[in-house]
This record gives structure tokens, C-alpha cells and sequence, in this order.
């Protein structure tokens, strides 16, 4: 049985993530059909294309990715399968992929030959008409090659994560979880030293901790998360409603010396 | 496998969602249990009608959906099971199966024999204690004649789509979707014809888009979405935010010539 | 092929949930992983523990639960693996567990051997790092004492269902569904007899409703729900509203003779 998964940006007040999966189980009967999450902030491709990262260690070989994060649905837009990681992924040509291919092998990216689909896809939902049929033919074994011609040329989103400057690692916040914390662009792998100095909201942290529970109940404190982000927390509390903050709120970070 | 699959308005704080899943899987271990929504605004059995109408059309043949929008509950009112255009549902009776039955080939309408389910079913919670059952019997084969008699007197809701007057079509907003876009009553095969002009909110909207991208950002369009609703979208924005409206909104259109 | 179910605090706008589902269908491929509610009140492990409980007589026997309310993420909190009522649980040992122990049978409950995990854990996800694992094993036939010894000392939460007094049952709000109905912790089992008196929010509900159609709209009312809480609710509005109040709110109730 494959696994295939939807994340998009839908919500549930509307028809649109039942039929998404009332397509992929009618062309793939075998399938289990998985929701990562519908609540993609609205349009943002790029949080939706530093999830869509964040998953993919997770999942079995072979697994099937849908990701429908997609403003320009229904313009001259492409739409990509991608063999990244071991998994396979179908999604919008917007930048969905950027982190996606930069954290993972590239085995081999197609832009979706259309033409098929043009007679009967809606102008507004290429989930459902094109996304869900291609993620189907390839969860049965349809090879990339069969569906589009390689591409190298697909958009790559600048900034998704942190660059570096004279003072350190310059980033923002990307995603308030429930709890408040703070998900920051700042990736664990750039910030090796020590005595880490975090600037965020006006407000210095200093030194990393190494889960929650390490310091008292109302400290601001740093870690890495899970996804190994750098992450702004308050123990017990929100970093989110204590500084006034979400995402887009610009940090910096560094570590006075190397390990 | 069979599919099951659940739209109800009981949203995620509750252990109701879970207690119908378990109680399927329980009574009928080969399904696959697929949520639509639970999301259906509270009791609004209205948009709950046009919203299980618009699943109808892609999921495979032989899926049995269970609708749980239930005011009544507990009350006199029937449970019925059909079988509507190759797939079953299993749903109170009143008014869910309006548009489905409108829309779809209705080959038979039962109203389920509840006595065998007085002596064990909670006065409040009959998604669990009999849509579920049935439907899991429905999942494993049991015929719809088997389950009680066949009926012709569903109740009906008026009104769900809209109606023509002089002026045009005459109808109402029904749904807000995560993006503002605002899905009214007026069908797409209401509307053929040229020259289309749309009145809603005090504002006039002239001609019809194919997609949410053929405008500049910001403007208010009209466009038929894709379950067919004459919809009213603001390019890159939310109409519902821009016009201030939700459901119940009245929404008139028109088309001056016949195409 | 068993049955997976998830219960967290995380929401849906982070990777988490989606995490957990990859880790489990890696490693379980042959699991339904089924979602109960990532919506539990952030941190609350006390709603959890009744929430955990009243899935339970619900699910297939040999059913994996995991349970994710940890705000002791990453300290030396225990992790427990449980056997009760022919299903298995596996969850923080922070007094989830309270609520099952009391309503159920229990089997045997061990402390897991978390000595494997240190070295690959993650310090703030311990759901994917380390309870997704231990249920795919069980799910896969692992049997509890492979996993660690045996205890009988878990943590458990006090005041969890009412206590009595002289004046009757004291309890509290714990749940505000949906619909605004009032879910108490006061249990059908302790409130046998009859001319029951609820007090809640300054007012007195005389006499229990057998389901929400019996009075008329508009009208309080107090009923057992369907998971056997007595509930305070509005005929077809909401008691949180009408009330204005939520979890916490001290309710007592007594019924005048037995029955």
C-alpha cells in the first residue's frame, strides 16, 4: 500500500481537501491517503515550501507527496514531479520545491507535460484535476520520464533561509506553532559554536538550551527544535504573545567562538 | 477496501470525531475511514446539503459517506440510507440529501429501522451509535432493503440553489472559503449566456474571469469555481474581507444574451 | 492491519503532526494511522486524560493509542506503555494516563527502557522520537515487558471526575464543545436518583432532558451526554455563550432521593 500525502492551504470550511481525496482513491484504490496539514497559512508559499522539508525524513521510501500551495493556479505556471530524497513529490512551479531540493538529493525533476489535461481540468483547482491524477499514475509506477520532460530550471525562492552578515546570522521568524514558539529561518547547521547571542524583538537571548523544561516557567529562552530550526521560546508560556511577534519579525544570531 | 467517509460539524475539541472513527473501525475493520471536514458551520444543515452534493462526483464507486450535521438528534426525525449515483450515504433526515438527490441518480432512499438500536443508542449522539453502524454494514454488504423500508418523502430543503426572477437569478452566498472567496447558490448551468453581470454587497461586477490570475491584484471578479458556483473572488485578497460579507449574503446575476 | 491513533495538543499549523504520521508509517507499514484530535487545549493534560479515556470503549481490540500532551517534554519525566481494556496506550508519564486506569482494566503498565533512544531523541519531540516508535513495535507485536518493567506507581492527577460533599457533587467545566454544550466532570454514575438540581454560573437547572429536542429553544438545560458527563446546554444555542463561561467553571449538582 503507498502512502500518499496532501498538504495544502485549504482549510476545511470548503469541498476542496474531500475532493482531493475522493480523486487520489478513485485513481489509486491502494493508496492511504494522509493529511500533513491543510492550514498553510493562505498562499504563503514559502512557509508551505520549509514544511514540505521538514517532512520528508520522516516518511517511507516511495511515499508520494501533494503539495498544493498554489496563488497562480490556473496561469502559465508549470507544474513539477520531483524524485527528491527517495520520495516522490507533485507540486506547483512557485518555489513550493526550493528546500525541498536543497536539503536532499535531486534524483530528477520533470515539468508535467499538460496537454492531457486541458480538456477537462477546472481553471481553479489543479489538485483535484492534475496534482491528484499525476501523484496517482506515479503511486502505481508511472516513471517521471513518462509524464514531462527533465527540467533544471525550476523557481528557487531567495531567502528561505538565513544568510550570513559581518554580525552574524540574519533570518526571521517562519512559523509560530501553537504553543507560541517561534520557528526562526536560523538552521541549526549555521549556527555551530558557542556561546550563542540571539537578537530578536529587542530582546538578546543568551546561550542555547536544550528543551523547554531546562529553564524556569516565563523565561525567554533559545534551542534548536525538532526540525533543527532555530527556535524562540518561553518556558510554560508563548514567545509569540509575550514579545508581540509572528513570523516575518527579523533575528540574528551568532556564536562568539567555534566549538 | 472499502471507503468510508464522515463530514460532520463537530469540530476537534470533542471526542466525538474519534469515537465515530473507533465505533467504524470497530464494526467494520477492512474500511478506510477518510475525513471530508468537521467543519461544517454548527447545525447549518443548508450548506452541509451543498457541500456533500459537491463530494459526490469524486470518490470511487461504492463509498459509503456518513453525514452527521444532527439538530435533531434524538428527536422523531428519520435516519436514511441511499444510494445516489453509485455511492451510499447514511444521514438524518433533514434536508442533507436534498442536493444529492437533485444532482445525482437517486437509485433507492430507505428509512432505516431504528428499533433494534433503542435499547443501546445515547439520546445524543446518533452519528456513533447508528449512522455508524449502518454505514458499516452497508461497507460489508448488507442491502439497503434490508434495512428498512424504501421511501419517497425525504424532506427537502427550499431554496439551497438559486431561482430566476425577471431580473435574473436570485440567490446567496454559502460559504466563505479559507481564501475569502465567497461561493454563492447560482449554478454554472444557470448562467450560460454572455455579457454576465453579477450584483452583490452594493457593487456590480461585470463579465466573468476563467481564473483567479487573469485579473490585476486587488479587483473584485466573478468566476465559476470549481464545483460549478458562481463565485466572487478579489485577485490575491479576500473578497469576504473587501466587500465585508459572508454567508446569507444575497447575490443576484444575470446574462444579457444567450451565448 | 491495526489500528494507530493519534491524540496531541500540536494544532496543525507545524510539521509535527505530519512528522509523527511519516515516523510511524515508516516503521509500521501496514498501520491505519488514524487522527483523533490535535486540538486538545494546548498543555492540558487534564482535558487529554478524559478525552484519552472516552475514545476507549470505542476502538478495536489490539488498537495502539498515542497520546502527545507533554509539556515535560525532554526532562526526566518517564514514558509509559500500558495495557488496558484490550488496547495499548503509550504516552508521557505525566497523569494521562489517570482517567484509563480508572475506567478500565488494567493490564500492566512499564516504564519504557528510553536507554536506546538517547542517542537519536530529539530533547523537545519525544511523540516522534520515541512513542511513535514504541507503538509501532507494539503494533507490530512487541509485548510490554520487552519494552521496560512493570510499575504500578504512574502519575496520577487528582480531582479529575468530582468529588462528593455534603451538599452534593462538586465538580468543574472541563470542555466546551462546538456547540457550546458545557461538558462536567460530574459522571453519570455519581448522580443516580432522581429531581436532580444542577448549579452552575449562578443559576439552577431542575430536572434532567433526555436529549436536546425536549424543551424549547432557548432553554438551559442539564443532560448525561453521550460520553456519560452530565452537560449543561442551550437548546439549539450554547450554554458557553448564554453563560459565559468555559473550563474551570465549579458546577455542583445532587438528585433529592435515589431512584
Amino acid at each position: 500500500m503507498v502512502v500518499i500525502t496532501l498538504m495544502t492551504d485549504f482549510g476545511h470550511s470548503a469541498p476542496y481537501v474531500g475532493q482531493l481525496k475522493g480523486r487520489l482513491l478513485t485513481l489509486c484504490p491502494s493508496a492511504q491517503v494522509i493529511d500533513l496539514t491543510h492550514d498553510v497559512p493562505p498562499m504563503d508559499v514559502r512557509a508551505a515550501a520549509l514544511m514540505m522539508a521538514d517532512y520528508q525524513p520522516w516518511f517511507p521510501k516511495g511515499t508520494v507527496h501533494c503539495a498544493v500551495v498554489d496563488p497562480g493556479v490556473g496561469t502559465a505556471r508549470r507544474i513539477l514531479a520531483a524524485d527528491i530524497g527517495g520520495a516522490h513529490y507533485v507540486l506547483p512551479d512557485n518555489g513550493l520545491i526550493t528546500e525541498l531540493a536543497r536539503r536532499g538529493h535531486v534524483q530528477r525533476v520533470i515539468a508535467v507535460n499538460l496537454e492531457r489535461f486541458r480538456a477537462t481540468a477546472s481553471a481553479t483547482f489543479h489538485g483535484r484535476d492534475i496534482i491528484a491524477p499525476v501523484a496517482a499514475e506515479i503511486a502505481q509506477g508511472t516513471l517521471l520520464p513518462e509524464l514531462g520532460p527533465t527540467i533544471r530550471d525550476w523557481v528557487q525562492l531567495p531567502g528561505l533561509i538565513a544568510h550570513a552578515e559581518a554580525d552574524g546570522w540574519h533570518g526571521h521568524v517562519w512559523l509560530a506553532d501553537r504553543f507560541g514558539n517561534l520557528l526562526t529561518t536560523i538552521r541549526r547547521e549555521q549556527l555551530a559554536g558557542e556561546s550563542v547571542q540571539v537578537h530578536v524583538a529587542g530582546r538578546t537571548i543568551s546561550g542555547l538550551q536544550t528543551t523547554y523544561g531546562d529553564r524556569p516557567p516565563g523565561e525567554l529562552i533559545a534551542l534548536f527544535g525538532s526540525s533543527n530550526y532555530l527556535e524562540v521560546a518561553v518556558v510554560q508560556g508563548s514567545a509569540a504573545d509575550v514579545l508581540g511577534v509572528g513570523p516575518g519579525t527579523p533575528v540574528t544570531a551568532f556564536a562568539l567562538s567555534a566549538p
